[in-house]
Order: C-alpha cells, then structure tokens, then sequence
C-alpha cells in the first residue's frame, strides 16, 4: 500500500494512493474516511510528521573510502546524527543551493517512517514499528561539514532532507537497487545489502538510545558516488519497488 | 510573567503561575482561559513544544580552555548541535544515568523558548521571536562525544535536556548570574555576559540557515565548571531573574 501526505483545499491530510486516485485515510496510516481526492489537484507534501529525524553516517563502505575516511576498519557502531523537520522537502520541489557553501552534494538514501513509539526495540519488534518506506536525499554541505563543531549547518538547514513521495508499507529493504541520478546520468549505483548496519541493526541500536516517535524518520545511509550540485541540476532517487523522488536545485 | 506547561485531568495544558496559582491559558503564551488549578496538583512540564532544540557549543571561553579545546582563538560563529523532543526533562525529575556512558556530566545553561516561526532574523526583530526564558542542562555522557562520530549518543539521548521550570517573559539575559549545584555544592558560577555569542547573536545566526518555529528551544552554552555526576545527585541550576531547575540524577 502507498501513503501519501498532501495539501489541499481541506488542509494537510494524508491518504492512499490507488493510481490516480487518493482515498483519505484518518491521519497518517490510518483508517479510510470515504472521501477521496485526485493526485493532480492536490500538493504532494513530505511523506512523515518526524519530530526527528536520524540519520545514519558512513553506512556504506564504499562511501566510508571516497571520502577519505577509511581507517581500515569496519565501523563497530552506527554513526547517527540528527535533522530536524525543517530539512523536509516534498517530492518534485526546489532546494535553493546555500549561498553559504561552495561544495553542496546529494546523498540517495532509503529512508523509513516510524509507526508507533518505540524504546529498546527487540529485532523481532522492528517490522511492526515501521510504517513505510520511502527515498530521501541528505543533502550536505560538504565544506560546512569539515568546518563546523558539528554537522548542523552542513546537515540541517532548511530543506536539506527532501523525502518521498511516497511511503511503501509493503517493502523488504534487504537487497534492493539503490540509484541517485543527476540530469539523468547515474552518480550513485548500489544495492541495500551493502549497508553495514541494516534497517533492523539501526533500529535495535537508535532506540536504545532515542525514544523513536510515530511519524519520526531514519534514513540508512548514502553508497559512493556522492558529489557536487550545481544550481539547475535535477536529482532522482530510484529505489526498486518505492516511487522514485525527484528534487530541483535552484 | 511566567509560564508554565502542566499535565493535569484535563490533559496538558499552559497557564500563568502567579504565587500557587495557574491562570490556564489558551495554549502556550496564549490568553487566560478563565480556568484555573493550583501549581500543587499538578504535574509540572518541561515548558516548550519543540520541533528542534538548538544548543551552541563552546560558548563561554573558560569553558573552552577547560575542555582542551582551546586554539587560542574564539570561535568565529556558534558552533551548533540539535537535541529533539526527546530530551525533554520536566523540573524535580529523575534522570537516569546512562548504563552505556562511564562519565556522565552536567552542563548549566540558559534557555529561551521561540514564541513564532523565525527565519532570517535581524537583530532588531530578535525579541519579538522570544517567548521567554528559562533554565537548562544540557546532560552529556562526555565519553560518547569523543569517540562518535557525532553528539548523537552523548547529547540527544532520552531526558538529557532538563528544562524549567518556567518561562520567564520579562528577562533581560545579557548580564545575569548562572550557577549549576550538585548536592548544594556550587560547580559552576559564571554571568552570561561572558558568552562569546549573545542571545541576539545567536538567533540571528541560527535562523539564517535554520527556520526555528514556535515552541522550539535554543540552549546558550554553559560556562567553566562541568563536571562527572554519580547517582544518587542533586542538580540544581540558579539563574537570577529566573525559577531554579532541580535534577535528580538516579
């Protein structure tokens, strides 16, 4: 099944997508209300109400080596860092390249949309606190990143997490194409089962910590082939089996 | 004025404190209600409803030297990190201490609380995007900040961001006392005029690159002092103008 988040005349609401064809649902994975309403007359909004959003670094090892930070060693621990629901961004919409950064880059990601709360989830617990999947960029400020304290502004500046468009309930996320277009031509080319920590290893490891929220978002971590925007490009994120997501740089 | 966010019968709701006295408002900073409920019974609540906290680092010199973190110069901008929701703490609270950190530390500070959506502020317009201030620690298992890759663990895990226990909506915070206590033995004493970054400084600063929305908390750093906690302490965080936080550590 496919939620979807939308604006319209009646407000934010949310839906499932059956063609063209939205039938609102009670809020977000929620039961059918009877109304209904078409794809082409509504806004496509962010797929996720997070008041949060973690983020997991260096997930891929390939990523870990093109960026220089290969010590030879696999990662023991999810390296997690945090976004806010400022960085959202609906699918087909524009993100302003900073003014303040000379080196902004995509990062493709498989992303999750937390369904209840959850604390110390066991592994057999994880499928049930997950709604859906969905792809996401984290975009970056490269230069900011190397700069800063910490990756506050390199990560969370507004707009920097667009996600969507829409969230698969139905999704095995163990071993699927992964690909991160520019204009067209593939940057970024790899498969979930390359992560090192998987969707359930992140999980059990985030809420041991993090109390995960309803409408929260993880996002698993970008593959190589990161690199360079230029105001203009158009980026797409295809995952197999999710609806791709496209983003404007303006 | 002060605020203060409860949870009573009624569910959780805003008031005014005056003396023992809530003065139940419509929402935060909202108009009185009508109705009121003494402070005795009912439970008090961290006052804010953030989407994000934003907390500066490395914001008060002496704090800076006595972390080892001192180059010899200031910091040029905030150095900025995000804590979320869950982080919360309400005053009079036991905080556990993290099973996972073997140091875990108090950090005193100053908080306000965002009263609209603020983006691109100018210094000038600051003020008005203040619904008031309040005490804070920003707990921190020290240990987990040197060797993660970012203040995942060590800043945003559940309850390290004790808060309260009330607004304050008359404040002038550019030259008052802080004082951090454990077990009623000062730890910390410094005045907030010894920020490298001021209030005005910061939010200008963050909501350049960040939209703060209302509800949203932003910490202001702590000064020289901090130190490892035990179970069993007692926090306490004094700032003049201000209702006192009390933390305990278990």
């Amino acid at each position: 099944m496919k939620l979807i988040r939308f604006r319209d005349g009646a407000g934010v609401r949310w839906g499932r997508l059956e063609g063209e064809q939205i039938q609102v649902t009670l809020g977000m994975g929620g039961e059918v209300s009877g109304e209904t309403a078409l794809l082409g007359s509504v806004q496509v909004l962010a797929p996720a109400e997070p008041s949060k959003i973690v983020c997991v670094g260096r997930n891929y090892i390939d990523h870990i080596k093109e960026l220089g930070n290969d010590t030879g060693e696999l990662p023991r621990e999810p390296g997690l860092f945090l976004k806010a629901a400022n960085t959202l961004a609906e699918n087909s919409g524009n993100v302003s390249y900073p003014e303040w950064s000379e080196n902004f880059h995509f990062e493709g990601e498989l992303a999750l949309v937390i369904s209840q709360t959850a604390r110390n989830l066991t592994p057999v617990e994880v499928p049930a606190a997950i709604l859906g999947y969905t792809c996401a960029l984290d975009l970056t400020a490269r230069d900011k990143q190397k700069t800063d304290l910490q990756w506050f502004r390199a990560k969370a500046a507004d707009r920097f997490c667009p996600l969507g468009p829409t969230l698969e309930t139905q999704f095995d996320p163990t071993d699927v194409t992964l690909r991160t277009l520019v204009n067209g031509e593939t940057k970024q080319d790899s498969r979930t089962s390359f992560m090192i920590f998987d969707v359930v290893q992140i999980l059990t490891y985030v809420t041991r910590y993090v109390t995960l929220e309803r409408g929260d978002v993880v996002l698993t971590g970008t593959p190589s082939g990161v690199g360079p925007l230029e105001r203009g490009d158009t980026l797409r994120v295809e995952i197999d089996g999710l609806d791709a997501l496209t983003t404007h740089i303006v």
